[in-house]
Parts: structure tokens; sequence; C-alpha cells
């Protein structure tokens, strides 16, 4: 009978396969976290674009649908203070393209709604008892971290640096994720804004497991079974995967965005600061060739991102995704179509056929 | 009794483990060769900063110990029409040093001896006919290609995307060296300079594996015994080791590069342009933090090395790296110290143990 070898993030939650679907904010959905928690892995609620009251609700549907273990996830950033004189000149960067579009330069800019981990989510963490909850750009202040702890809720977060992974692990985190250069979407960096001391997921997993004691979760270019096999063979105890589950039904992702990671071999992605101020990989775009995928004009982290949302929309309803960060890991070719569950069991039967044929 | 299961590249080029030593210019030696190829891997002869002369004597050094075969590499960038102006510009940027160091800023520029593959260097390999020839930054001219081929020598080179790999494949390569974004010294791009274009180890190995028929060869990042199982498990046939092995006794590097790699686990690396106009990871220094790591002042390859030369030679003789091209891939501080033969028998042993306990 095939079973995992290394049991400790099986453990660590209660889950049968080791297999967690990333978080994906404004991507991933309620369903795709029933349908993996239901498959045996572990599924994401992904907060960072929810208010707290949207985020109970959504709670509130997941537990519904499935007994199993739940990831919640927060980002951590530090709100920034608005810079007037940068988001005029970032809204005067993109005036031609609002011409262009028929839209006016001047109308107000949407809010951007990425909040970071507070007091009114800790209490929904509180009220919510999540078995696990998982944090993005480092963790929060240590009293609100405290309490998550209290719950005795599982705690996670990213590390793109071994510095990073030993910076939590002495704070506690119950497993690290190391995620990879490869990973699609906003990367996890907390301790230095240099991208260029990030690690491909190769080199990055076996040094953040030689580097701390708790488990380590690989993260990163990881779509297929070979994948989930090669992390194992790198050290770590499980795998969290984000692009591949972003073609599932379940997923949040438009017909253009599909598209494009459909043809995802021909494509290319780009680390981007564009689209929020932080660098994330996406596919690249009209607006990445024209302004360069980093760009130090983008406000700070999340402001760039409401200017964008017109454009986007508009391009977007004429079939064009010019202006749409559209988010995508640098293995997009090797994912497979079919249901979020369907996928999580396929990728655990096929890496564990692998791992003991 | 283990065995490799995948024996595409131990047939192709007659070999026992599927381990290639990284040919390394000016840091791999005759004796490394020998070392690797007596252990069963294939040792590899990197000619770049060799002339005809010097090559055709360190190859005749090699066969005379050892029966095993050999991997000849070869540069075969185009060489720079040297443009006076900006190399003006280089030095003046790198006057302020050569003042500090107590150099003449207006002394001769010592040549830099990196050459591409040519005529003499086809007639070498007509002669002497290594079983392996492998190339760096592309294929040099169809009418070159084509002799060494005509001699009955396998041929290799290195892809940093799966445009790459497929142009290769098409060109008739026997097979694709996949080099992820984690590999030290130069990458091997050949068709976009854009480097953010270029994939971690995890991403590009399964995709080229996809992408083409030959069998591929997975380098960036493999250091010990579990980077070579994770490559298999990619779907490699074989593996390709550069900065494992500077840490061998048959390595040129010097004292203060070992120095530097020994504590690689506090350092980080980073692609620079600096030391030959090309970009290629090294540790980063004070050059690399003074100029930033990519500066397009300096001249195009190779021409930016000669007007560091004297800065390099002046530092390192005060035991300083600040003007050292410190070359090392991502995952160094999982480096071992052992002699080139030891270390192949030891990486194959361990990997055939965790491929089948």
């Amino acid at each position: 009978m095939n079973s995992w070898h290394d049991r400790r993030i099986l453990d660590l939650f209660g889950i049968d396969l080791p297999i967690l679907q990333a978080p994906m904010a404004g991507t991933s959905t309620p369903e795709m976290a029933i349908a993996v928690s239901a498959a045996g892995g572990l599924g994401a609620l992904a907060c960072a674009q929810l208010s707290v009251e949207q985020a109970r609700k959504e709670l509130a549907t997941i537990r519904a649908g499935t007994k199993g273990p739940i990831n919640v996830n927060f980002f951590c950033h530090t709100p920034p203070t608005p810079d007037p004189g940068r988001i005029a000149a970032w809204r005067k960067l993109l005036a031609p393209y609002y011409r262009e579009l028929g839209l006016d330069p001047a109308s107000p800019i949407p809010e951007t709604n990425r909040v970071p981990f507070d007091d009114a989510f800790c209490s929904l963490v509180e009220e919510a008892r999540p078995e696990v909850v998982s944090f993005h750009f480092g963790l929060p202040a240590p009293s609100l971290l405290d309490r998550v702890r209290a719950t005795g809720a599982r705690i996670l977060s990213s590390a793109t640096t071994i510095a990073e992974a030993r910076w939590l692990a002495e704070r506690g985190v119950d497993a690290v994720i190391a995620m990879g250069l490869e990973a699609g979407g906003h990367r996890g960096h907390f301790l230095s804004d240099d991208i260029g001391l990030q690690m491909g997921t190769f080199a990055l997993v076996p040094q953040v497991v030689d580097a701390v004691k708790v488990p380590v979760i690989a993260a990163g270019g990881i779509t297929d079974a070979r994948g989930i096999v090669a992390a194992f063979a790198l050290g770590a105890s499980a795998v969290q995967i984000g692009t591949a589950y972003m073609l599932t039904p379940e997923a949040k992702v438009t017909d253009l965005h599909r598209q494009a990671l459909r043809s995802a071999s021909d494509h290319h992605t780009l680390l981007t600061t564009l689209f929020t101020g932080r660098p994330a990989r996406g596919m690249v775009n009209r607006l990445m060739r024209d302004l360069g995928a980093i760009n130090p004009a983008a406000p700070s982290f999340p402001l760039a991102a409401g200017a964008l949302l017109p454009l986007k929309a508009k391009a977007e309803a004429a079939g064009s995704g010019d202006f749409t960060n559209l988010w995508s890991g640098q293995a997009a070719s090797l994912a497979r179509e079919m249901t979020s569950a369907e996928l999580t069991r396929r990728l655990a039967a096929e890496a564990l056929e692998k791992l003991a044929p």
C-alpha cells in the first residue's frame, strides 16, 4: 500500500494529502477550498481582498461545505501613507491610456481593497477558529500573532530567502513555505526588497530545510506530480500549488486570463510592480512592455492598483488583457484542466505512484 | 542491485554516472576533468579562456590521465566591435577605484581572453576528437557545427528558456542542458537578453523535457544528492554540477573565493554584468553594491573585464574580493569539501540510495 513517508505536515494539519491549495486573493473561492479539503488536501481562503464581513460569510460557506481543516490567509503589509505627488505622477503616466480607451483621466480613483491583518480580522479568527492561519509578507504584530496562536491555529508564512525562513522559525511558525522565484502572484518577501536576492525553488527548498527545524512546504513552479516528487526529494514535507488551480472551474478567473494561461507555453512571465506596487509574477502584456515590468513610478503597495482598475475593466470588456494583472507562475504550461477535487486527488495519486512504483 | 532507470545520457556519452562536471572557464582544470571521468562521470575542459595551444596541451593532459570520455566546451558569442567611447566611460567610472588602490587610471587595459569558437578551435576538435563538444551562448555558425558533427562528437548546449531549448533541438543537438536561474557564472541565454524571461530550474526542467525529444541535463542549484534525485523527478536524464566542484582541491579557485563559498549560507548572489558585460551569477561584493549588479555602463561581453583586471589583482593581493568575480550558484551552502573523484562517486551513490532505497 502506497503511503507518504514524510507525515510531518499531514499530522500537523490533520490532512490526508500533502497538497496545499495556494490562497490566491481574488482568484480562489470557497468552492475551491471545499473541493480541495474534501479531496484530502488543505483548502484555503484568501482574505486580502475581502472585508471582514465577506470573509466571515465565505468561511461559513466553507465550514458548511466540508468537515476538513481550512487555511485562512491574510496579507500583513504595513499600509502605506499615500503620497499625493507620486499618485499624481502615476496617473499622469497612465493618462494616455485613459484617453485611448475613452476614459476621463481626472475621474476619481477607485479604492483598492487589499487590507492587512488587523484587530477585526483577528477577532474573526478567534470566532471561526480555522485550523491553519497563514500570512503573506511576514507576520503581523506580536500581539496579534499571540492572539492567533491562542486559538490553537497552526501558523504559516512564506520565506523567499534563507534569512526569512530563519526569521519566521525564530518567531514560532509551525511550518515555513519556501516560496521559490517561479511562483505566480505576489512575492512574499519582507526582510529585503531586493528581488535579486531571492532564490529559485530548486536552490531555496533544501537550504531552508537545512536552516529550520519546522517542516517546509515547497512553493513555486509546482504544477504536476513531477514537481511534487521533486519537492519531496529536496526535503519538503508538502507542496503549495497555485497556478494549476487557476484552470479549475472553481477558480474566479476571467475567460481572458484562462485563455492566456492555456497558451502559457508561448507566453512569458515577469515579476512586475505595475499592478499593485509590489513585485508579483504575471504574464507579460502591453502595460508591462510599455512601462517596463518593474517601474519605480508605481505607488507603494497596494496604491498602484487603483488607477489601473478603470483601464483594466474597460479593456477587459473589449476582450483585451492589456491592463490586467495576468498572474501566473513559471510552469503554467504543465497544468491540466479538471475540477479542484480531481486535480488534488490526481496529483497525489500520480506522485505516490512515482514515489513508490 | 541499484541502477539508473534513465540510461539515455549514460548511453549517449558512454559514462557510468549521470553527472556532468560543469565546464568553468578559469576554474575547472585538467585534473578535475580526469578525476570526474575516472569516477564515472563526464569531465569537462572549458576553453573560453585558453589559447588553442593551451587547449591542445590541456586536452593531451586529460587524455593521458583518463581513458574516459571528455566534454570540451566553447563559448560561441559574437565578438563585439569595441566602442571606444563606452570603454572610456567605463574606465572613468572605475577611475576612483584605481586611485584608491594606487593604480594609474590611464594605464593600458589588459587584454581579456574570452574567445569564441572559431576555425582554429574547430581544427583542434577535428584533431583531438573529444567525445562531447558543448557550447555556451547558443551554437556556432552552421559550417563550424557541421565540422564538429562530422567528427562524431555528441553536441550539447544550454537553454535558459523553453524557446531556446526548442531552437537547439531543431538544430540537432544530442542533448539540451536546461540551465535554471540558480546556476553560477555566465547565463547561457542567446535568443533574448531579457533576464526576466529566464526560469528557475524547477519550472524550466519539466517544460524543456516536454518540449524536446532529446534527453535533458538539469543545471542550476544542484549541489547535493537531493538535487540529483529532484532533477530526475522533474524528467532530467542527468545533471550538470558546477559550484560543488569549486570547493574541490582540483579547482583553480583562490583562497579568497573559497572562503566566500564556504560562508555561502551568509552570502547572497546576484546576476551581474559588471565583470564581463554579460549577466553572470556571483556573490555580492563591493563593486556590485557600489555600481549596481546590472549596470548598462559595462561594455559588451567580454570587454568589461579588461579594466577590472588590475583592480582585481591589486585588491586580491591585499586579501580583498571587492573587485573579484566571485562566481557561485544559489546553493553553494550545500557543498561539501572533498576531492572531485570522491564528490562524483558520493553524489551518485547517495542519489542511487535515495532513488532505490
